[in-house]
Order: structure tokens, then sequence, then C-alpha cells
């Protein structure tokens, strides 16, 4: 089903060189479809503050919580209007590999640069599943792998990497297990992006990776700029930390929702089973953002601790 | 949902301006498919030979025979890929208001340019009910509305067309009654096109029509432009009458995709319900072709009858 | 994907001898979903009357403005209730070849006894594409053909009927077009059932028609039920003339849902495109329903002139 | 949506008494689509074999592969032909709260006697949002939580289980953490069932647990209705451990795949992300058939081992 047309085609080594991508939260309307405007709002702050690429409806953008239409639907619009300036990687993997191949096609014949894949969760598979899960969608385009086992119960083995990234539409690994295993890669010269803003300085400086998928810079997109950018500079990661623990005590993106709608960026609407943070956290986050500077989040409002009857929370959409 | 990105948007005006669309043509892969490839080829030859939009999904499109998810992304690819260079009109119409809604704003926000709505076929509703229907759909971009009552087995009754005709975003109505029909409407300053490329000559030159949306301009993109902006042209239009008696002998797009294949340009593939013209049928294209001659046919190839073992129709896709 | 399980089978012979069908309307809770504890009440209704058959998401019940597996699962739901008592028969036809194959390979699936199918509308085809699209679904079970060419915008020509009544599978024709068409059929051997309510009578007793596939039977189940089991009865079928002529004023099932709701059986909620009849029409029904006797029609409450106001109209669902 | 109907209605108590539910294997065709007659097979051996109840679709069933009309449609089917017999629970569960809720109204309504329910795998929640998601779905009817911390990234809660137990609906909890936690849960009189084969037999007899929700059982019924029902045998539990061992050393269900199909039961045919174990493995199976023996196993042909070449991986489906 491919296309060939110019437009469409991202090189590979365009998204191996990326280091700041943000992994975009997607806003909602009270009745739970996409808010577009706030989301082509949260877009241009990207841009505006360095992000050079972004992951369309990950497990931070709630992916999981959209229909294969919508999703498909996002990644199009963004291509549309952001696609000159920013690299759009859709995330269409899956654990069904049908639809990990539907999505993928379906994503790249409207325009996006890379898809992010990951391995079948939950489902769970062999090594050798695993293998035959990615080669299904390799051919396709430009593909980042992500690995998060404390989401998919399941590690994918060195071994699987080994072999997947000797294809040539393979980009690197989004790695969430920690530095070890990062240079254990980047040693062999996989590009490798650090999926745990707690560790992604250290990852980027220390231990080769190339840069961050970040949930961090939804909210202080000029600050992890910074922190990849900038050089070494543990002054600035030790100032990030208590912002990066307050947002992952609950499973993302419980903390980054919460925090997005106080900085008054995003309506206050959740996608169950998503529930925002107690009173007692979103007063934690207000005296976070005071302390490191308002200036270095997105949007102009000054922000609020929202009250508990401010939120809602939609089950059906 | 509506998005403000200033790149999605065409004005009403725009879309009125417009003399030559093309209901193009969705080819195949011999599995079913799109062929996107073939796809983009026949937007090149649209472009380069004056056409100035294409209706994407269209009944000439087949878009009855795609699921939605499918019908966006052709939408969305089609945009991405030749959005900058011509208008992109999405059949994002349907006889369920639910489904014309929910394909209306997915097909704006992947950026079409204007949407062509029908009234509700085969389930058919009140005049009350199909104002209700196009009310639903109308505020969210230009929009063309399209009656045929050979295929909706309901005219449009011209009191709900004034109606419509008020909404700012109404682009105008390709018309398939006839031409003393148009002129109703022309008179009153309604934009119209024709939809039978038998009558667009003189709907053009003697009805007040602003234009053709057209069935024969996949084959022959340049004469149809020739005939819609070099003058009246009697000469010209009695030419083409033999090609489109052809094409219309069975119900579009039949004839255009036996046509399309034994022109070289797209695989011969059908999706079910439709099935190819007979051999003698075939033959007889050949013939046309031959007459008229092969320089203004779409493609490189020779012309050639195929036999009945070339074509593949498939029922599961 | 055929299931041997005897529970599923219902013979060809046994749908060819049902007399008295009903095209059941489908009702709505006020958000758009189906309202199943309505549903099984005017199932009920249906049995005790004397009903035969059901055809579930038939046009009367509005299949064309669900999803298919609402769809499936109203058939489903139905066979699991009441398939033990009356014929279930899933309208699982479409003019999407694809989409008639997937449909009723669930609904045979989920225990439907026979299938209705109706030929390609608004998309149309050739007649050999009528037949190849028929045969792509005639294997899975018994089935009735359905010809209603003020719809589809296509009258089924009565060789490619005659082709494919050869099928075991084939039960009959609901046939619309009249009772000259029906004869035609019936001298063949052919079984046929009336689709139009004002005709079937003297289909039954004067054109060899099997039975009716009814509308009005939703309303006033006794009464067609003694139209066609009772022997001629010209009276009877002029005094449901009335009835009948005001049912179809507008196109079907506006005022199917229009009178069901005032005979408070079903809420006043409409799917749109349908809108309820105006308030001069609704009128008219209490008087009728008075002239005939409260007592034939389904419910047991006052019948009442509803206000504009107590219907619902719903969008998106 | 809700439907009164008698037939649909089992009480929580009816399966609270189950001790043996099978987590049923789904068989292919070779394109990939269910293979019902294979299906139904499977289904008589358990009714035979005793087995009370089914999980349709669970993980073991792949309906984390299925489209949500694929998985309705079994569970529709299941009861149709089998629910008479046996009670049939559909894994309706979901980590998207609008899934679950979606997928479980068309299962009950389809006539399933309890839904299984799963916390928000991969996307992971809160406690409190865990909360919500099954408070969703409770309405509905009968329901077993699912807690596998394996597959899900994330333990349920002991506090979240005590919370949901209140809910009259709730039927127990399929437990996969292990006997300790079981006897946590017994002790407060909360109905657990095993969701370990290896660890089932202990905790029937000696941890209070009702039962087991078995993968062992799709293979030799009979014992494990033994070991389940007719009092402590630690012996047969020990003669079954290489059988289990075996089946798990792969993410289920892949042992469980290639062991049906060896078994000669179902066709050979793998929906990817699984594929078959290699040769050495399905060597070891056919030499535990043989000392277990044959005739414990479903099916009557002789095991045997397959050449690679037999089986089939499908990825489009």
């Amino acid at each position: 089903m491919r296309s060939l047309e110019v437009k469409n085609r991202t090189s590979t080594d365009d998204i191996k060189s990326l280091r700041l991508i943000t992994a975009l939260k997607t806003p909602y309307l009270p009745d739970g479809r996409f808010d577009l405007e706030a989301y082509d709002a949260l877009m241009h702050m990207q841009i505006l503050n360095g992000a050079e690429g972004v992951i369309v409806g990950g497990t931070t953008g709630e992916g999981h919580l959209m229909s294969w239409d919508e999703h498909i639907m996002l990644i199009g619009h963004t291509v549309n209007c952001f696609g000159g300036t920013i690299k759009v990687i859709g995330n269409t993997g899956s654990n069904s590999t049908r639809e990990a191949i539907h999505a993928s096609e379906q994503g790249f014949a409207v325009g996006m640069h890379a898809a992010l894949h990951i391995n079948p969760y939950y489902g769970k598979t062999s090594a050798d599943g695993i293998i035959s899960h990615f080669e299904a969608v390799l051919s396709m385009g430009p593909t980042i792998i992500y690995n998060v086992p404390s989401r998919t119960g399941q590690d994918i083995p060195p071994s699987v990497i080994r072999t997947v990234a000797q294809h040539a539409n393979t980009a690197g690994v989004k790695e969430c297990v920690g530095n070890d295993r990062i240079k254990e890669y980047t040693d062999e010269g996989i590009e490798v992006w650090s999926g745990n803003d707690d560790q992604c300085h250290d990852a980027r400086w220390g231990f080769g990776a190339r840069g961050v998928i970040s949930v961090a810079s939804n909210l202080v997109p000029g600050l992890m700029h910074e922190l990849m950018f900038e050089g070494k500079n543990s002054t600035l990661n030790s100032t990030l930390m208590p912002l990066i623990e307050w947002l992952f005590r609950e499973p993302n993106p419980i903390g980054l929702n919460t925090a997005l709608a106080q900085l008054g960026v995003i309506r206050p609407v959740f996608r169950l089973p998503y529930v925002p943070l107690p009173r007692e956290k979103r007063i934690e986050f207000v005296n976070i953002v005071k302390e490191l500077g308002r200036e270095h989040f997105v949007g102009d409002e000054d922000v609020q601790v929202l009250d508990d009857a401010d939120f809602i929370t939609v089950a059906r959409y």
C-alpha cells in the first residue's frame, strides 16, 4: 500500500538525530472527543521551545484509549498542520500484530515520519514471536522500538533488539530499563532514547543516549531542551527532580493531565480509567511550579489548584 | 473538535471557483487494499492536466466500499501529498447522520478542503429530516451538496436546497437531475456543478453551471479541462459523446474501472460488487481510444483488450 | 467459519412457510443506544399476536443507522431470547459485498435463522455484479432477496432473481414492485412476500404470495395476522387502508416511529436523519387509532398526541 | 440498554459455585478467521469432561487479537449453542474503560452469564482509577475480577479487591499472584479461582479457593475435573506437573496452541504475534502425552510431532 511520494519520506537518519522528543498529551473536550484547538496550542508550545519530535498517541497521549480511526486521524492532523516543522512519530504499535500492521500502514500513508512499536504487552509472546511481530512492520518506514517492562510485563531481551536493530528502518530504541541497559546498546552503535525523565540527563551525557522521549517536556519543554542540548548540567537536573518525582507518583499520565489542567492549557477532562490526583497532590504541584518558576512552564495563565468539582471524567465518548 | 490551524482552512469561495473537479478512481492491489502508488500517479495526471479539485471516495471512488478509517486515511494521504496543489474534497456523506458527522469531523481534521454531502439514500427521510441531516454537518467547513436521485431513490427538493444554500459554508450543489434544474439554481445565484458528463458542456456554457464534477476526466482530463475552460465547443463535446456513452452503459464506475485497467494505469482489480465489463465492451473501448487519440488519455502504455483471466475480483479485503 | 451445531440450523423450507413476518422497529434510549427492554416488549407483542418471523435491523428497524457490531449484537440478543419461538431473520445485506459477507457470517454464527439480502443500493452494479454479490453470501444459510427500487435506485431484473432462485438456500423474494411482478414469480414456483402493506392482502389471496413482510404489523399484529391467515377479507383490508396510507406518507419508518411513541410502547427518541411527523399528522394518527379501535394496537396505555418537546432526536450515539 | 428477559439472567451465586472453568482456546482457519467447527468440537469436549464454565476470548483464547465484533460474535455463538449446558463467561475486559463498557453491554445483551474484568493493563492507573474502572461495568451483571500482574504490569491491591468485592455482582477473583494472596481473600469470604494450573490443587484444597480457571483443562479436562472435585490428590497433582511446566515455558497460549494442533483437534494456525514452539519442544509434548496416557487428552487421533512446514502464521486476517 506504499506511497512513494517524496513528501511522505523522512530518512531513518533524520529520526536518529533527534534529541528531544515529547510524548504529547492528548487533550479532550467535555464530551471526551479530542480538543484539537488545545492540541494545536500544545504543539505550538513544543515547537517554540525546541522539541524536535512528538509521539502521537503514546501511552502518555493515551493512544490505548483511542479507537484506531481517532488515532490515525490525530496523526494525519498533526502531519498536516505541523509536519513541516517537527517530526511526527505515530505510536502505531499494538499487542496485536494485525492492528500494528494496519495502523502503521495507515499512519505512514497519512505522512507520519516514523512509527513507535511496542512488544506485545499483556498477551506477551516468545522471543521468536516478538521478532516476527516487529518484522511484520519494519519494512514500512523508520521505526523506534519501545521497551517498558513495567507496562508490558515483559522485557524485550537484548538479543531481540540486536536482531531488530539490523533492519535499515530501525532508528533506535526507547529504553526504560535503565542506563546500564542503554550503555549496552550505545556501545554497540544502537541509538537509544531514555524513556525515563529522571535518568535522561545521565543517559544523555554519561551513557551514550541520543536523547530523551519525555513526559516532563510537556510541561517544561525549554528546560528539557536545555538538559539535552546545553551540556552536562547536574544542577538543572537536580532542580527538575521534584517535578519529575511528582509526575510519576501515580501511573503516567495521571500527574501530567492534572498538571496541564492546573496550568490552564487543557480542559480538566479525563478519559477513564484515568482520574485526577487528589487535592493534596494538586497543591503540591502548584508549589513546585512556584519553586521552579512559572515562566518555565507552558501556558500564560496563573497556575491554580483546581477543585474536585472542576474535573470531568468520561466513560463513554 | 475544530482546529483553527490556518493550514487547514480553505474558504468557501475557493471551492466555489472550481470548474473541473474529478471524482477520482481508487485503485487496488490484488488483495483489495488501496494501491497508493497507482493512486498517486492518477493524482499527478489530474494535476498535470488541469483538474482543480478531486472528490476522494465518491461513488466513482467507491467510498461506499471503504471502511471509514480507510476513507479518512485516503483523504489524509491526499491532503498530505497533494493538498498544496489541488483542492481535496472528501466524500464524507452518509445515509447515517452519525456517520456523516463523524467522517466530516475527521476529514476536516486531517485537512480536507471541503466535504461532499449526499441526502440519506436508501433509508430516505422527510424534507425536514434532510435539512436536519445537512445542518448537522454544515458548520464544519465548506460543503457541496450532492443530488443524484437515480442512486438515492429520492430527489432533494429545491426547497431543501434553497434552505441549505443559505448557510455560509454551502459552496454549491452537484446536480444530476438535468440542466433545467441547474438553471433554476444558477438563476438564484446558487453555484452548481453538473454531475453528468454528457450534459456538462451545455450546463457550463448554457445553463450557468460553474463547472463539472466529472468521471470522464479520470480518462481524458485535458479534454475535459478544455471543455470547461476554453469556451463553448460543440464539436469537442460531440467528439466526447461515444466515450461518455460507453462509460455509463453499466452503473459507474464499472466502465471507468475497466477502461483505466486497459490503459495500464491501474491493476485490473475490482472490489465486489463491481465486475469488469464483458469482452465485447472492452474491445469497444479500445476502438474509442483509437478514434479519439491515445494521446488524450491518461497513461503511456498502449491500450489493450484485457482477457477475462487478467481481472481479479475481491470479496474480502 | 461455519458452525454445524444443530441448534443453529433452520431449513430453508421453514423460512418458506412463514406468512407473517414483521420488519421490527428498533427502539432507543434517550442517548441513542438500543432500548432493549422496550425491544423485548415489542418482541413479546409480536409473538403473542401471531407473527412468525421478524426482520432485525431492516430499513424499518433502521439497520442502516447501526454499526455492524450493534446490528449483530441485536441479532444475537433476539436469537438468544426469542429464537425458540419465532424465526429471526437478520438484515445482513449491504451495498458492499465485503460487509454483506462479514455480517452474514457473524449473523449465522450467532444463530439467526435466515438472512435478508438487498442488491447493492446507491453504488449499484451490473446484473452480473448483482449475481456475484448474492452468490458471495448464499452458501451461508437460508436467504430472502429484497427488491425495493424506490430505495435502491435499481430494480433487480427478473433474470437475476431466476438465477439466484435456483440456489437451495434461496427461500424467496421480498418484492415491492407490485403484484404483477409477484405473480410472475409465484407462477414459476418462487416464494414471494409482499413488501407493501397496502398490496399484501391481494398479493396473498390473488397473486400467489406466501405472505407479507410488514411494517403495519408493528402496530396491529393481530389484524395483519387475520389478513394473512383467515382468508380473503376485503372489508378488513379496506378498514386498514387509512392507517397504512398514514404510515407511508413520509418515508418509513418516520410514521411508525411516531405512532409507536404515541402508543406509549417506545420512548419518543429518533436517530437522525429521522425526525417525528408534525403535530397535525400526530393528531390524525390518534383519530385513526380511535376509528380502528385501540384494542387492535400494541400497548396498553391510552394513545396520546405528543408535543414537539416530547421528542428527542440524537445525532451522536 | 439492559434486557430483563429471564433467559439472559444467571445469578451471581451460580457463578460463585463453579469449580472448573476453562479458559478456552480459539481455533482458526488457515486465513485466520475463527474455525467454528473446531471451536464447537472443543466446547463439546469441555462439556463432556466436566467443565462447568468457559472463558470466551480470555488471554488464552486470544481475545486481545480479536476485533470487538468478532469477540462479541463468539460470545453470542457460544451462548446460542451451549449456553444451556455450560456457563459462558465473556472476557469483556479492556484497559480502556470505554471498550470494557461497550463490550460488556453487548456481551450481556447476547446472553453471556458473566463478565471477566481485568485492571487496565499497559496504560495502568491509580487505585482510584482501577475502582472507577470496575464500577463502570459492575452494574451490568455477574463479574469475575482478574489479577495477573505478570501480564498487566500492575498488581491489583487487596484494598481495591475489598472495595469491589462488596458489589452484589462481584462473583469473585481470578488470582494469579499465589496461594497466600488467595487465602487472604478466602478468609474474608471472597470467592477466588486460582489462575495458575500449577498451584490450583493446593489452592483448592489448602487455601480455600473455589476452583480454577484453567489452561491445562483445554488438554486434560477430565483430569482437571478430578483435581477439583475428587478431593486432595497430591499424586495426580504431581503427575500433571510435567505437562503444566511444559505448557508455560513460553507465554501462554503458545504451548497450548502447539499442543492442540499436535493432538489433531485444531488446525495448526497461529495468529501473530504467536508462533509455534520449536521442534524439540514439540517432541517433548508427544512424550508427555504418552507418559500421561493419550486417553486423558482431548481428541481421538494419534498425537504427532508436526513439522515446521505444517504450521501457518497469519498477520492479516
